[in-house]
């Protein structure tokens, strides 16, 4: 199985950029997984969201393949921690070169990369910043991972 | 409004510690919210879940007062983050001395305590670790303040 992780800018919050790593690192011992950090959209005011969403979108459409593409977004989808592992072996494993998780920024996903989307997928019915959104996905592939490998995983 | 949190046993990963205590700070400018790390069950196996369960509420049960009580639940009622804040507002500014949330540790709540509960709040479909749930909760709480004091907050 390939993982493929991609989201526009670093994550700023210091705690958060750690926990991330540590998922990543702990991921990485049991499947490859690649996190690619797009371009960003800087130095324009939040009242420009087409602007930021459509320059975020040409940074995440570069590393866009023949993948089979999962994007987060707060209306999409919800699974329960075993159907999403169920699901991550499934396409995983599939013929695809890899599976690829894009993660919005601030303000979310240009609608040409949601549609580029095989499955749209929500972590949760409330909203978390999208910083915090990448440290839960991370947290649940790992989780999925574990209980693909058999592995104990602290509750 | 006052707000209480309850759970057995310290944050152990630091990262996430770190995240509790940043959380805690911003929530703690707009209004007051106690964290209160019950004692926890040590050294006994996991096998001894109903044991462990029993210790943990012992050390719970002497914070519960008369308060509006909210378990984590798995299978608890989700709310969307504007649902949530409606409801923080409703229940945290009642008649009750506070709202209070209770976390379990990493085998969950014993039964006595989910009984105690007004509602059982689950943040998510998924399952993720009792410390990162204790994180998500904090983020979750901060986000519905703000949305109260009309502030604005990072996405």
């Amino acid at each position: 199985m390939k993982i493929k992780i991609l989201w526009p800018g670093k994550t700023r919050n210091r705690s958060l950029k750690e926990l991330q790593n540590f998922y990543l690192k702990k991921i990485n011992k049991l499947e490859t997984c690649d996190l690619i950090e797009t371009k960003e959209a800087r130095g324009l005011p939040e009242s420009a969201e087409k602007k930021i969403l459509a320059k975020e979108a040409q940074g995440l459409e570069k590393h866009i393949k023949d993948d089979y593409i999962v994007c987060l977004f707060d209306k999409g989808k919800e699974m329960n921690s075993e159907e999403f592992a169920h699901f991550l072996e499934e396409k995983g494993s599939g013929s695809a070169c890899c599976i690829t998780f894009i993660v919005g920024g601030f303000l979310g996903l240009a609608d040409g990369i949601l549609k580029k989307a095989h499955v749209l997928l929500s972590l949760s019915k409330m909203t978390f910043s999208h910083e915090l959104t990448r440290i839960v996905l991370l947290e649940q592939i790992y989780r999925s991972l574990t209980i693909k490998h058999g592995r104990q995983y602290a509750k």
